[in-house]
């Protein structure tokens, strides 16, 4: 059987780059990317969905190819000025990043749904993949620590630059959260499964922790295989390597696979990276530039083929 | 008796430039600036009061000296990426001027007074006078057109460049206005009052129709003096010669004192402007420069206590 439609789970930098691998080798329309949306937040008073952001501008080539997120030839004029003002923003909003808040911010506020909106941004920037936040609801990761007690996501992540000590993640949802209709559509019609290199915990558990995705996921007829954050115990960007342990995780190929149990067929992992008679796959993950993003894709896609 | 605090009356441009000359002149704190807010309207989500921020941009000399209104040394990298959306937006957003509105209607959606948060934007700003908006209630100019039936302010000013036939004006608001506490004991305590050069109907009317404003300033116990927004029958900007004779009033200094009958004891008016036997004084009224500002404002601090 061949591979046509691929579901792709990711969350910010890691799992946007393999993303744009996918979208670039598979036919328009071909893949759909289940984005985390639990690090989702307001700043004064605009709703940002940083995940969704550096998804969007990376499939669609405005994302900035130093940092990763945010848009290139940014300017950070609004900020400035807040700052002339008192202010000490801690969430850094770029003059032209403003415009997707702006837009999803008021069209939320009228009773838009965040898929919906997200749909018209993405289609905006002329992207061709769907792109699907994993809820329209509010789902929240918080972030218990040893020095600063409870935080919001993006607190502990940008206001605090990961560094505290984490202790727990719960989630924090207004109402039961439930998978969307085009979420739950997308996986029905998915010839495979692939879970982008985004941090297991704080990224691709929030996407399964929703409604019933997570046993949607143990259930599936169609292959699934996640790409692993880590190389040699170590993380690309982001706290991946710190937290697991915290969490008493171990951060390493077995750990991830450990985390994944049940989850997936096989962990795909870098050269000499697997433990011996592990569920995985040797390949180069790294991506540093596009032509990365493509090969690895193109390597998943020929896997994916072999094992279906 | 000398003349100590003044309360001036201003909308947009031409207001703002008599308000800074008066600001320059006065010792800080013995200025309060009452400002229309009857333009104010939600664009992106956002609360937008054009007049509050080209009073304080003019004050804090963040004014862009070539438009009038905006931020001097502005971008426009927001609106550019909103263009990119597909978005055509008719009212520019420029990248610092965001800063204003972001912490304005976060203050608002909080719960803040407009009166509150203007007071914070002004200091951050570095002003030492004071500047209050006439209401903190929604009060909206509304204007009936002969070409495109009702229009907000902003729709019918920026939009369609006060360019429509205006047939009526009219104010829309969600329970009846009232003056702030602010306002109250401003006007009372007042030594004079100064109607900036704004136009009559669209600037001046609204802050005079917000509860018992116009009452409490045809009663008075101090001098009232306005400056005509008009040289010679023409407006300096803006639509205050087109838009009197829509509305029946003559586009000239007999139209603006029969306007302001009962409000004012005297109206400042260019040279040569004055019919005769009129409650006119002659001066220099145009404000090109800074310096103009100045001389203004002194010119009218002199006469004040001539005739108080």
């Amino acid at each position: 059987m061949a591979i046509k439609n691929i579901v792709a789970l990711a969350g910010g930098v890691g799992g946007a780059k393999l993303a744009d691998g996918l979208a670039r080798v598979l036919p328009a329309g071909a893949l759909t990317v289940i984005v985390n949306i639990a690090d989702d937040f307001r700043h004064y008073g605009l709703h940002i969905s940083p995940d969704l952001d550096t998804v969007m501008y990376t499939l669609s080539e405005y994302a900035n190819p130093t940092t990763g997120w945010g848009v290139r030839d940014e300017s950070w004029n609004m900020l400035s000025m807040l700052e002339t003002y008192g202010e000490q923003p801690w969430f850094r909003l770029g003059d032209r990043d403003l415009a997707t808040h702006l837009l999803r911010t008021s069209a939320l506020d009228r009773g838009e749904t965040l898929t919906e909106i997200t749909q018209k941004l993405a289609k905006g920037l002329g992207i061709q993949q769907t792109m699907l936040p994993a809820c329209d609801q509010r789902f929240a990761t918080m972030v218990d620590t040893v020095e600063h007690g409870t935080l919001g996501f993006q607190e502990y992540f940008v206001g605090h630059r990961w560094q505290p000590t984490v202790t727990k993640i719960w989630y924090d949802s207004d109402i039961h959260p439930t998978l969307t209709d085009a979420t739950v559509t997308a996986l029905e019609a998915a010839d495979a499964v692939v879970i982008c290199p985004s941090n297991p915990i704080l990224s691709i558990d929030p996407i399964l922790s929703i409604g019933n995705m997570r046993t949607r996921v143990q259930n599936r007829s169609v292959p699934c295989i996640a790409v692993s954050p880590l190389l040699n115990g170590k993380a690309v960007k982001g706290p991946a390597a710190k937290i697991m342990p915290e969490l008493g995780h171990k951060a390493s190929t077995q750990g991830i696979l450990d985390f994944y149990e049940g989850i997936i067929d096989t962990l795909v992992v870098t050269h000499g990276d697997a433990p011996p008679q592990s569920k995985t796959y040797e390949t180069t993950i790294l991506m540093k530039t596009i032509d990365d993003r493509v090969s690895l894709a193109k390597d998943l896609l020929d896997y994916l083929e072999k094992i279906t």
